[in-house]
């Protein structure tokens, strides 16, 4: 167990002399947004927020947290869904929201170095405009920060094709929890140097240090797509035609499964009823292929077309314009706000191989039984990366917090004999703790407290995240 | 500095209970293949050679290293060219030539499992009898390991199109110094379960831990290739026709460059007239493009035959048939030793990014004028990254242990003032350990340190590698 100071009036001051006392927020309206983040109905008032403006800030308000210490949890854009930005211990909030400058797009050899405040979407645009593309894309993509989505290891629709967060950041500048700053690599696409420093920091939500610039690869954007929605009679059979998609050898741009409860409750959430599901419908695959060659996009899409017939599909939509495909990608977007809309829920990031999601949608479904609880599934399942979203419901608080908890573990126990894992993409944060040991031996958590001990010494950053 | 106990009849007589006699090798015939890799011309001998044979084993033999105190040295194909491999501080030596099997073939997720002593082209060719591809591909591919490869998260030829290693390794069955046994990660796409260890072991050189299993991803196996070879009146020139390529959108499967020198003795020694390079030629670019659509290839090879043009570069060869592609590629990878055959030789294996190629070549030949060493350029151009190889030739000893290590360090100097590193796919191993400090400051060092320290708390595994 750690014990922290607690914030006072010495630190206040101490915090007013490095960042100006308009970047020290005391008053609670002024914490109330930042105690919460996406995550379930969670909320921790932080003592204080802090909003430094430069690396150098950072560092020496790392200096004054270590010296006193005060815990600190760095946050980027709040839409974390495993808690990973709440300030459990209270202490020091750590804003970057005034990191929001990209520094530099190099034309020359496709790589942007940027601030971690900056917006996803931001980024993608001003690089979008030279010609250039970085895909990582979470659906939260139009308020998250690209800094929390390196400390998470975001993904997103595109992932199925251009990889996760991971495999386009080359570089990072990191503060640590002495203040000391570091930059983890060099800006290459090939490194066999020392350890892996820049591989640890990326999805270590925040526990290691603190990102203050960030280098990423990107490629060339590629000048079309085609997108169709495709209507299944059964839940498993749409699960069953991604890896068949796979083997065919197809590589879509996109591949999303969203169950029939998913597709409507999110039609109804953005009012928009171009979208009719028929009765029989229990569930659909979004399928994008993007590419530089419209005719081939075509062929692609009547090869896939011809697969997914084989599995008992309905009548497929191909979108027809920029208006309708943005339609189909907002109902998606969509999906988890309007799940959320309906009920109190527990959103599971679940991961296994491709070929095993129908195993996993089918376990998912006789645990809910068992335990009584219905669940909305959706998610990349080109990466085999299922949300499954349990619905409070009707549920007593009791069962909520009593029985549930052993549900959830029967569905990462079912995970990991796929060979699969707990989170794909969100994290684990605060509320998927408890899970850690059905991944982890004791062995392998050892590891990993030995690791966040050597960034990390007197355990001042992000406490009580990924472990206690 | 850390003194090991030296092996003695005991610790002889606790192997042979483990492995049986036959895979304890001590007689000097035995030690003597185990004693160099490809690196320069270092020797350092062994007291006992291993050969465990499952990952029970190698997990009983690092209990017995652990109790005793006995560095232990792994050991793949022996191809390293960083001296990860010398048995330096003599001891065990571990290797891992008995885990020769592919263990599963997974056609339905894309996927391989295998044991690390496999040889890099026999892993290829058997995912390629089922369509698949596993694109990593090394020089020394026809005799290296799998495991060696993860060891120092090589490159190779198609890495500028399909990435290294680390983007194709999942997760890692591993014996920890203690004889512990982890897995590092999950089977699958994406991944955001506490901290990447999986990425940690990769390029980690063998010092954290012995890799006994390996799952892949791969990906389908593109279905045609095209290959030209273009030479250039000035080195400089070709540098810059490379990033031109990028910019104009076209992303080669292959972009290799080899400086005149490179190439001419490559041709002597391989014994092929094939290929008449003209007086004027400085340099050539060896140019692949691959994909499903044989007209689109021709189409891109032609796009790309424009770009070039505008470097003033001379006739280009395309490439008939297979047979010329593949004697063009054998010269391609024969380079290097037949720059070993020329001369004693030291290789730098810089990587800066790509359109900072122009820069480096200019400087790696300015510090040799001043340093008075010839040096031979060629390497992964596409990936910025260029093996620099220094040739002894009539330098005196002197010379060459005194003055060159500072003109290596200019060089490092350089290729980190353009964004690079040291290693692109070598490792830093036994040779480049002195240049180490160049890329990291003390408090990146001592975090290295500190994860060493938790893998391998005594220090016995690979000591003397990447840092004292």
């Amino acid at each position: 167990m750690n014990y922290f100071t607690t914030v006072d009036e010495t630190h206040l001051e101490a915090f007013r002399q490095v960042l100006g006392a308009d970047f020290v927020l005391t008053t609670p309206e002024n914490l109330a947004p930042y105690a919460h983040d996406e995550t379930e109905d969670l909320h921790y008032l932080p003592s204080v927020v802090l909003k430094p403006g430069s690396t150098e800030q950072v560092s020496r308000v790392m200096e004054i947290c270590s010296q006193y210490h005060l815990p600190v949890t760095p946050r980027g854009g709040g839409t974390g869904l495993s808690g990973g930005a709440l300030p459990q211990h209270g202490g020091v909030l750590l804003s970057t929201e005034r990191f929001n400058r990209i520094l530099q797009i190099d034309e020359r050899n496709l790589q942007v170095t940027t601030e971690p405040g900056v917006i996803t979407e931001v980024l993608q645009d001003a690089v979008k405009e030279r010609g250039l593309f970085y895909p990582p894309d979470p659906s939260s993509r139009g308020s998250c920060f690209i800094g929390g989505n390196i400390a998470e290891n975001s993904g997103g629709p595109k992932a199925v094709k251009y990889g996760v967060v991971k495999d386009y950041v080359l570089n990072l500048e990191v503060v640590l929890p002495s203040g000391e700053v570091i930059w983890t690599g060099a800006n290459v696409l090939k490194n066999s140097t020392g350890y892996n420093l820049t591989q640890l920091v990326v999805g270590s939500e925040g526990t290691l240090g603190i990102v203050t610039k960030i280098v990423l690869r990107l490629i060339p954007l590629p000048k079309n797509d085609l997108l169709m929605l495709v209507p299944f009679r059964s839940a498993e059979n749409a699960c069953a035609a991604v890896s068949a998609i796979f083997r065919a050898g197809y590589i879509p741009s996109a591949l999303e499964f969203m169950e029939r409860d998913a597709l409507e409750w999110a039609v109804k959430y953005v009012d928009n009823s171009s979208v009719p599901i028929a009765d029989d419908v229990q569930a659909h695959l979004l399928i994008e292929v993007d590419g530089n060659y419209p005719d081939l996009l075509m062929q692609e899409m009547e090869g896939i077309a011809g697969i997914v017939t084989e599995f008992d599909c309905g009548e497929i939509l191909f979108a027809d314009d920029s208006v309708q495909k943005a339609s189909l990608w907002k109902l998606r977007r969509r999906v988890a706000e309007a799940v959320k809309a309906n009920s109190v829920y527990k959103e599971e990031d679940t991961v296994v191989p491709r070929a095993e999601l129908p195993v996993l949608l089918k376990g998912v479904k006789e645990i809910g039984a068992r335990y009584g609880f219905h669940s909305v599934c959706y998610g990349h399942a080109g990466d085999g990366n299922l949300h499954v979203n349990i619905i409070k419901g009707h549920l007593t608080d009791e069962q909520w917090n009593g029985s549930l908890p052993k549900g959830i573990a029967e569905i990462f126990e079912l995970v990991k004999s796929l060979g699969g894992t707990i989170s794909g993409e969100h994290g684990i944060g605060l509320v998927q703790k408890p899970y850690m040991h059905i991944m982890f031996t004791d062995t392998s958590m050892h590891l990993m407290r030995q690791i966040k001990k050597a960034f990390d010494p007197t355990g001042i950053l992000n406490p009580g995240k990924i472990f206690d």
